[in-house]
Formats: structure tokens, C-alpha cells, sequence
């Protein structure tokens, strides 16, 4: 495994000598991972949270990573051995992988020697930020290609290596059915998918040659390529000569890949040709610039398409190419004192939730449908007996009483004392958590333009100390 | 080193199975790499080069790689055994890191046994389209921060760890000074830059407190995070204090660091402020979603910022987070006989340039700045003492005549026969390549905004051969 423990920003070490040479180091501090409304959509898919633990688990210092930090003359001597010894003993709680999650809402809280929070915050943001990013763009890409399946195909425009890699993964736990991509798919389990290239076609000196060629390679298995030279005029014609040549074998061709072109007329028009020449059970992959946006496009089109590959725009979501993750100080323990800890600010949307917390989401009991979120301090219960109002949590005159009603927190342990506590789930288990979490919210909240603005609310108890640190800190710039 | 031999796409497997049943793997192909119009750019910084001579030079399947190629059930026991004994033994021509290039110039020319150029394709592109894109990027915000200087801040929202950390290495060769990034640092010899955060601040019981401790721990690297509460009203206020502090022990402190809030208004105030207490000689840091666009809008205002730290715009390319470079067969050789291939497209934008080419850079005898690029096919020559006709690569019928210019070629030799021959140059070594480079070029090509488009013509032989190709597939379709 990588040694990531120096995938840090350096003020992270800077201020762990900062605490070090201040005696701060064992401070209980408890920091918040969350993002803040974000362009796209409404809510997140979680993801990372696995390579989130393995990280965590796997943080030290190789001693060629204590020459280095000496070579940069930032620190003495006394905090290079005391980073020689360095492991994580925290804890992190955190919103499982697959989980519909909401701006504010923590997608992992972490509790820990101030120094060993803060070490991990930029490599945490950074796989959190990623893979959630993606699997959030894959639940939409997904959402709008139903009832056809798409494929993760983003491996050569991804940012590098790892984004592609965990990317795709993230890309499978919202909702497409695989990955081109080999290593990927060898190292998280995965059926890798892919059949043939332009250059195979262009290799031979006929395209017809081509495809009998992949024919005799992949009989039971033919997916052909139409769109080198000219779809309708010879890629298709091509295709199907080849399937007549297969099935006169006795072998089904899987169908034809469309990379280029109007995918809605082309689709249409192959679709006639490949039925009128008896083929209709042969598919329709199609690749090519596609996003939720073109989706919805082609299927208000009619396009006969059964299968795309998604590659470049979901890869690299697109439109939004990172989700502002942020890490925000909550709470700080000195002996059994709890200080919760918020982050003051002119603009309302940067200030933080102080303060130990959970989050419970309520759900309707006729429906089983979610009706609300509420942020809470850690150990509050939900009566879920009584009403509860809801309360809009900035624009406070906006209420709703809500009964009815159960409430299920959305934390689980993921590190407990620096080790692992929560059991590995394979892809495809977390693909189903995921279909899961989004079945438990009605259409309006799912739908890709405009959702409506799902309700998240803080409890009274989060509601008054958030009022009461604004206030403490208001009479001490006063002073 | 990580074994990346699987990081391609299955179909790369697939087609190599196809070309070993078809005992097609030793024909010798070429392809060209690279990008079509730039949403962004006029032209791109060539990267990546380094990281696609260690994936070549590392290539080969591990007996797990077959193991699991193995499980597919794609391949049989021959084609599984020539893998185990797989090296890449080709030769790749390359654009130098730091290079200005443009559209349809080929970044990369591989040329090896088809299977072996194949396999390839994938984590090439993934791995040159990233970091041409970042090192683009990073140009255009160096560019628009002059004189400012700009550090790379990027990893916690960078599109997974090697995202951040090649992300960096890109960002510097087009030009940032360096970066927060640990790992990178240590990786590619940069001193890593940053200092506190908010939680440093936010863990003391003051912000005094904090800056006061901050002081004592780095007396001679104090540069102080003024936003956590009040950046007018309290920290800069009490970041003078500490400075008086420091300079009473004789230390010189750095400065401040804005993070939020209107950086225009707040550097000019904390200008004024600093300068009024005798601190005229710290600096003004600057973060907080800048890009090449709010760079250009700060300098308008007269903000007085000394150096900025760029993260999320600059590490995912915001607007344009993909390079959408390719990867196509230009010829493929059977023993002695050269057979120049191209994709032909209804689509002129998709044609590819045919055959085994190079490029010249032409630059005027007089300012050394660059005329026109002319890409041609390998071994053709140019003239200088003659005058040159350079014609537009699609419209035809607009033309200019140069004279008086010399002309460069632009590729060297990357890898022959499997392996490097190109010595490794340290990262800041490439940024002033990249420097030189870009000093070839008129402002006109380098403006942000709707930049002058620089010529790149296709000479007299290749243009031929694209026509007769095209001529040539036409009467096959018509056949």
C-alpha cells in the first residue's frame, strides 16, 4: 500500500509543531468533514469512506520521511521523534458509503489528538471530496439514462491515475453497471467492459474484414464499432452481414457501438435496419460527449439506444469538477471539558455548526419516506411520540409540524482507538445501499432541474448553543 | 513503484487478444497523440511526459495481472503466456514538458509493435491529457497574477491523491512557484509552502493568543491567518501587534493571509493599516477562489496582493476540467512497406492527419518570435532560404508568405527500443523551459481573453496524402 502520510498540506505540520511546542498536542479536538450547497444538485451520494479508513489506518512517517521533514529546517528534533512514533488513535463516525447526504450534514466526524484531526484533514478532503463528487454525478447520469444502463468509460480524460481508478469506483456505487477500466475492476471486483477501438478497424484493409476478424476472436461476445468510416452507409451494413455470419454459426452477437454523430437519428435508423434484417435482438451501446443533460435529449428524442457509455463528463464531473468539502474545528476536550467551537462569519453560509453532533432523518411511517433531516448534538433523542416542528434553519419564521414520524441516525463507526471497526462492503453492495437511500425520497427531491429543497434542520439544543457562541464572540470583538 | 499495467481499458486487451489470434501483433503501428480546439486555450503546456516514460519503461504483467486477466475468460492460455513475457519495446517521439503546442500537433508519436502501442493508449492519455490540462491552466493563472506570484493550494480538492500530487508538478512547470503539498514536495524536490489555518486559531482562547503562539513557534516564517473572526476589525489589528512583538525581538515577520471576504477592499485597508504601523515590509497573501479571471478583475481594482494560492480552479481546471486529447493510428507497417492511415469523419474537426509526421516551429530571424507552426510528414525538410507559403489547414484560400525565419522541429527522442533516452529534468528546470517557450510568442497568442489564432499549416506532401486518402475511401464506400 502507498504511503499517503505525507499527503498533507504543510500548514498541517506546521500547526502540529505549532500544538507540540505549545503542550496542545493531546487535546481532544473533534472536527467536521461536510460541504456546503453545491451547484448541481440537492443532496450527495457518499463515497470514499473506505479509502478514508484505509488511509487513517495506514498513517506513519517512514524514516525517509523524517529526513525529508527534517531537510525542510522546520522543526526540531524533539517533533521528529515524536512523529517517528506517530499513529492515528482517533475515531471517526461517518455516513456510510451509498447514503443520500445533505450540505451541512457531516459526512464524517472525527474525534482525536488535535494534532493527529489536523495531520489528516487535506488527504481526508481529498478522497471524501473525490469520490463523493463523482458517485453524486453517477447517481444523475444514472437517474437520467433509465431504464438503459450506463457504463463508466472515463479512464484516459480522468485527472490522473487515481481519479480514474476511484473514480470509477465511486461511478459504481452511484449507479452504473461497470468500468472499462482493468485495474479498477481487478481491484475492486468488477466485470471490466470494452470490445474494440477505431484502430482495430482502421488496422484491416476493409472494415468488413475488421469485424469478421472480432467475430472470429469474440463470437459469443460481438460488439462492433459502426462509426469509423461512415455509420449508416457502411458500419451498420457491415455489422450486419457479420451477425448473419454469427448466427449462421450458431453464436448471438451482443450488438453495435455508435461513438460519433446525431446518436438519437442514428440510433433510430440502425435500430430499423438491424430489425428489418433480423437482428432485433441484437443491442445498442452508444458513446460519445454524454451527460445527463444529452440523455434526457436523447430519450425526450426516442433515441433506440440500450446501453451508454459515459465517459469524459462523468469522469471528471463536468460541469462541477469538485465538491467544496470542508473540515471545520467543532469541539475541543482539555481534561473532561467540552468546548464546542464554531467558525464566526459575515456571510451566513460560512458559518459553521458547533458542537459534538448526529444527524437523525425523520421518515413518514405510511410511506416510508423521508420528510426531513435534523442536525442534533450528539446523545439528543427524537420522541418520535410527539409532533415535531420543523423549523427552516436560517430563515426561522418557516415551520412545519411533522408527526407520525420515525427517526434514524445516519452515523456509523468506521475507526474506533485508530482501528477499523466498520466490516468492508463490496461495490456492488454499496450500489444497492445507494439505490436504497435514494428510494427513500420522493421524485421531487431526485428530479435533475429545480428539485425541491429538501428540509434540514438544527434541533433546539444546536439551535441555542450556535446562538449563544455568535453572542459570546460578538461581546469579545466588542471589548 | 505502483504497477500500472492494467490501468487501461479492457478493450486495449481485447483487440490485443484480437491481433495475437489474427498473428497481427507484430505489425508495426504509429499514433499520434493528441488535442483538437481548446475551449480555454489557444494552445497547450506539454506535461506528463516524465510520468508516460516511467509507465513504459515499467510495463509488464504480474502473476497476478494473469491470474486475473485469466478469470475474465476473455483470453486463452497462449495469449495469457505471451503476456507474461509482455515488454514495451517501441520508440516515442515527444513535445519536451514545458512546451507550447497546439491543436493537432501529436504531443506524443508512438511507434511499436500494434499490441504494444495499444495496450498503451489509455494511460498515456490519462496521464499526458492531466497534466497538459493543469500545466495549461496554471500558465493562464501565472499569467494573469503577474508580478504576483502564485502557489499551488489545491490538494484537498483535487480529483483524488495523484490528481493533487502530478496536479502540482504540472501546475509549477506553467509557472506556479510551488505548493502546499507535501508528498509532491518530497517527490519532485519543492519546498513545501503554508502556515496556520483557522483551527489553529480557532483552538486558542483568543486570536491574539494564537497569532502570539504562532509567533513564538516560527519567529522568522510568521505569516498570520487574519479572516477567522473579523479580518478588519481583529486580525489584522492584532496580527500588527505580533509583528510589533516579533520585531522588538528582531525578527522580520512575512505578513498576512486573506482567505474570504472582498479581497480587492480588505488588501487595500490591510495595506494602509500595516503600512500606517510601520509594517510597510510584510506581505499580502491572498486565497479564496481565485482564478485567471478574478486575478485579472483584483489587478483592475489595484487590490494590493504580493502573492496568491490558488486551489480548486487552478488543481480541477474549473471551467475545462478535461483535455480531450486522443490517441489515433497514423500508419501502420507491414515489413518494409509504410501504409499512412487516417480517421475519415463527416466531421472535418475529427479528420486526423495521416502518415509518420513531425512539426516545425518557424521563428523570424529578427524578434526570434514564432510565425507559424507547419506540421509535416517525418523526414521532410524546410528550406530557409526560400520564402515560405503558410496556408490556413482548412480554408484553403487564405495564405500568407514568410521569409527571413528559421525553422525548429519540435519532438525528441523519449524512448527507443523500450527504453529512456531522454534524461530526466528537475521540475523547476521545466518551468523555465516552459518560460523560454512561451517567450517565443507575441502577446497577441497569449491573452486570456479571444487570443490571436497562431497558424498551424499542414505542408504540400501531407496535405496531398490526406486528399488522396480521402479520395481514396470514398470510391471504396462508393463500392
Amino acid at each position: 500500500m502507498r504511503n499517503l502520510t505525507l499527503l498533507t498540506d504543510f500548514y498541517e505540520l506546521t500547526m502540529m509543531y505549532g500544538y507540540f511546542r505549545q503542550n496542545k498536542t493531546d487535546e481532544i479536538a473533534t472536527f467536521d468533514l461536510f460541504f456546503r450547497p453545491f451547484d448541481e444538485s440537492n443532496f450527495c451520494i457518499a463515497a470514499g469512506l473506505e479509502q478514508a479508513i484505509e488511509y487513517v489506518e495506514n498513517l506513519h512517517f517512514d524514516q525517509t520521511d523524517i529526513d525529508y521533514l527534517r531537510s525542510t529546517k522546520a522543526f526540531d528534533e524533539d517533533f521528529l521523534a515524536y512523529l517517528a512514533n506517530f499513529r492515528f488513535t482517533g475515531s471517526i463516525r461517518a455516513v456510510p458509503e451509498g447514503t443520500v447526504v445533505f450540505p451541512y450534514e457531516p459526512l464524517m466526524i472525527v474525534t482525536a489528538p488535535i494534532s493527529q484531526a489536523q495531520l489528516i484533514e487535506a488527504a481526508l478532503l481529498n478522497i471524501v471530496n473525490h469520490q463523493t463528487l463523482i458517485a453524486t454525478k453517477a447517481r444523475r447520469v444514472c437517474y437520467a439514462a433509465e431504464p438503459a444502463s450506463v457504463l463508466e468509460f472515463g479512464l484516459r480524460r480522468a485527472q490522473g491515475p487515481d481519479a480514474a481508478i476511484y473514480g470509477a469506483r465511486a461511478a459504481v456505487i452511484g449507479g452504473c453497471s461497470s468500468t472499462s477500466n482493468v485495474l479498477c475492476a481487478q481491484m475492486f471486483g468488477l466485470p471490466p467492459k470494452g470490445t474494440h477501438a477505431h484502430s482495430w478497424v482502421m488496422s484491416f484493409p476493409t472494415e468488413l474484414d475488421a469485424f469478421m476478424a472480432y467475430a472470429d476472436t469474440y463470437p459469443d461476445n460481438c460488439l462492433l464499432l459502426v462509426d469509423t468510416y461512415d455509420t449508416l452507409g457502411s458500419g451498420v451494413p457491415n455489422a450486419i452481414k457479420t451477425f448473419d455470419y454469427l448466427k449462421s454459426k450458431g453464436y448471438q452477437p451482443i450488438g453495435i457501438r455508435l461513438d460519433s454523430g446525431d446518436l438519437a437519428y442514428l440510433s433510430k435508423q440502425a435500430r430499423k435496419m438491424m430489425d428489418a434484417a433480423g437482428h432485433a435482438d441484437c443491442k445498442i451501446f452508444a458513446s460519445s460527449d454524454i451527460d445527463e443533460y444529452v440523455l434526457e435529449s436523447l430519450k425526450q428524442q426516442g433515441a433506440k439506444i440500450d446501453i451508454y457509455g459515459v465517459g469524459t463528463r462523468l469522469i471528471t464531473s463536468n460541469n462541477t469538477p469538485s465538491l467544496g468539502g470542508v473540515y471545520k474545528l467543532c469541539n475541543i476536550r482539555t481534561g473532561e471539558k467540552d468546548c464546542p467551537k464554531m467558525k464566526i462569519s459575515d456571510n451566513p453560509i460560512k458559518m459553521t455548526n458547533p458542537g459534538v453532533k448526529t444527524v437523525f432523518r425523520l421518515f413518514d411511517k405510511k410511506t416510508d419516506k423521508a420528510i426531513a433531516d435534523v442536525i442534533a448534538l450528539k446523545g439528543e433523542r427524537i420522541d418520535e411520540t410527539k409532533p415535531l416542528t420543523i423549523t427552516h434553519p436560517v430563515e426561522r419564521w418557516k415551520s412545519k409540524e411533522v408527526s407520525d414520524f420515525y427517526a434514524k441516525e445516519l452515523y456509523v463507526d468506521a475507526v474506533k482507538d485508530g482501528k477499523r471497526v466498520l466490516a468492508r462492503k463490496d461495490v456492488y453492495t454499496l450500489q444497492r445501499d445507494c439505490a436504497q437511500s435514494l428510494n427513500g425520497f420522493w421524485e421531487e427531491y431526485k428530479r435533475l432541474s429545480n428539485p425541491h429543497v429538501y428540509k434540514v434542520d438544527l434541533s433546539d439544543k444546536l439551535y441555542s448553543l450556535k446562538q449563544q457562541l455568535i453572542n459570546d464572540e460578538r461581546k469579545t470583538v466588542a471589548k
